[in-house]
């Protein structure tokens, strides 16, 4: 199957405005739509929210049915077949005369794959797939994650002195990193579905874990989406019951009198074994999950299992040099961002990544670097599992007619 | 005093003619010189090699004297004045009636420093000084460094994983960078007058620390000179008398079975303190210097002293941890070439740069990042050392004329 470069454009600006929802569309995915006639663009819609207008009814939203009739769409995930939030898009683009569709990629959910696109086949439209495919998935890798694995794409987060340090051997570590690089991980926190920390980083830096709109970096406008922007969960593990009702009133993290965040979630993650106290806070809830006392950690896979049960596409990990040991010795991560500054802190201060020990070269982790960007004077590198190949690998899903 | 569009663009393409010397001029600056006349290059010349014509002489050799009357010489270093292994380039260019020579640098050595102008100046040539003067000390960082210093510029290397290791616990280290990363070691080491090392890393891992000329990485037809790239010197520190003639037998450094590098001289030092043996190869010698018993090291100060008295413009420093360390430590060091492998070799590892240990973060070494280059999977980061910003900031210097 072969496309034109027309198509190829159309379908870029597709993707282009689908990445305008990347701060505010989850648990649903980024999907964008461009309404194309007579070679020229006259819709363009773009999901913003869950609960609100698709991507493909918000392209259609101006348009006359003498505008769309003999129309072609392009839309960067397969148009919907079912009654949700709303009705189906593929229903909408038939009603609208549509006459032909580009899709980039197919619904990730096996259960509902295909389905759109029989529906449009079924009622005489051109269907067409796989355009800008890889480009289509990058805007949704939590999203993918979730349906494709049941569990989140996972980010974890890293500050590291050119030697490989996070902490001096008294444990400080303000700052590493200089202000662009502290900025930058605004962006990510926005994306993220839910923050992953523990007690002890909570304690010790007082952090917030909050998103500051104004540090955001994107090229759009987007003054009426950054209103919308909302505070990820916060998840904080806490095996030793050191969040009581004394720290919850202290600390910045749960509305303290530095806080910004009133409103948002907070999920204190307690051992399955532990009582659990009455929450003082009405934002505040617990849950309990395995814990692995020989190994002093929580049961990360269980964790990972909890998120994708409750929606969270995109997890984004930011404490302590353990915490991230954990994901990355168990290969439950899906992409490192490591953040890396011009500094030299030395012997016995503490390893960014105390995982091991391995006794020979073939056993040390390898990663795949993905991206690499200047901060300052720090850098931002990220890079990605080797598992991550396969969970973004673009899928062939045959499509047959139903056999219903 | 400004300087015309014409004057940058043919000063850069005299710089652009100097770099060309960046393997073979040492102990000599690389130095490139245009001859313009009518707006046109007439003339184009380098500096190739200690002992042969230098950049002037090279530009003029094809001209006739109609040619060169009423030209303008673009030189990348101030003309030398005195008789040295060639005549002087400042008589060299009044013989050929040029009326105007644009200089990018004075000459370093400050005994000579505006001697060449003012012997051209007192020849009614018209002189300018100080175009593109910080792209022309770029060209010749080692030879400053040793001119305004006497002492060589330092280059150290290091090889990490991303967690900051530079070997495993039982010290497997092979190997942690990629193939690009390796081969562009090679560029350093030819860059450099004097590789230095020691007697663990040359055992330990048979290295022959030579330069092969086939994986350098440079932009310009070459061929000619490829055949005449010098082996650095080999700088090996020996405190405790490993490279015994039994070694030096057995070891590739020193012509062994696997060497290339046959000729080449290798410097052995020892303590002051120790008794030298003889010789066992004719391109080995020895030479002793102060060792810190405490710090458990050579005195590294008075081994730049050395190499700056035996005309050494760089030195490449490639061995093991400590001895990276000890450069840092004592910020003996302009710059810092470090390959980051995207491994994680995890705890127990051996820490890439053991200083310290610091107690607060003030103490922390701050480095300036100066550049940053993908190479494979592998990133290359070069930093400079905060003296450094000194060592090859713009000197003023006043020319008056001479009161002798």
């Amino acid at each position: 199957m072969s496309f034109s470069l027309a198509d190829h454009e159309f379908m870029a600006k597709a993707i282009k405005l689908a990445q305008r929802g990347q701060f505010t569309t989850s648990p649903n995915p980024n999907v964008g739509c461009v309404i194309v006639k007579n070679n020229e663009i006259i819709g363009e819609g773009w999901h913003k929210k869950a609960g609100t207008g698709h991507a493909e009814v918000n392209a259609l939203v101006n348009l006359t049915a003498e505008q769309t009739t003999d129309a072609t769409a392009y839309v960067t995930l397969e148009p919907c077949s079912h009654f949700g939030r709303t009705p189906p898009c593929a229903n909408q683009l038939i009603d609208a005369n549509i006459k032909r569709v580009v899709v980039a990629m197919l619904d990730p959910n096996p259960l509902v794959a295909g389905k759109g696109i029989l529906l449009l086949m079924q009622a005489g439209v051109d269907v067409k797939l796989g355009l800008l495919e890889l480009d289509a998935r990058a805007l949704n890798l939590g999203f993918l994650s979730r349906m494709e694995t049941k569990r989140p794409f996972v980010s974890v987060k890293m500050a590291s002195s050119l030697d490989g340090k996070s902490a001096l051997g008294n444990g400080q570590s303000k700052w590493i990193t200089g202000a662009e690089a502290r900025a930058d991980v605004q962006t990510y926190r926005a994306k993220a579905c839910a923050i992953l920390s523990t007690a002890t980083t909570v304690i010790a830096d007082n952090a917030k874990l909050n998103v500051r709109a104004e540090q955001l970096n994107f090229s759009y406008p987007f003054d009426d989406v950054v209103k919308e922007i909302r505070q990820p969960i916060k998840i904080i593990l806490d095996s030793r019951g050191d969040l009581d009702d004394k720290h919850q009133s202290e600390l910045a993290l749960f509305d303290g009198k530095e806080s910004t965040v009133s409103g948002t979630s907070i999920i204190i993650v307690r051992k399955d074994s532990d009582e659990l106290p009455a929450s003082a806070h009405n934002n505040v809830s617990y849950i309990q999950l395995p814990y692995d006392e020989s190994a002093n950690r929580f049961d990360i896979g269980a964790l990972l299992d909890w998120c994708g049960k409750n929606e969270i596409n995109n997890l984004w990990v930011e404490a302590g040099a353990k915490l991230a040991a954990s994901f990355v010795e168990q290969s439950l991560f899906d992409q490192l961002i490591v953040y890396i500054a011009p500094k030299i802190m030395g012997m016995n201060a503490q390893d960014v990544m105390p995982v091991g020990p391995f006794d020979a070269m073939e056993q040390t982790i390898e990663l795949q670097l993905k991206t690499l960007t200047l901060l300052g004077q720090d850098m931002r590198l990220s890079y990605v599992n080797k598992s991550y190949v396969n969970k973004v690998a673009v899928k062939a899903v045959d499509i047959k007619e139903s056999e219903e």
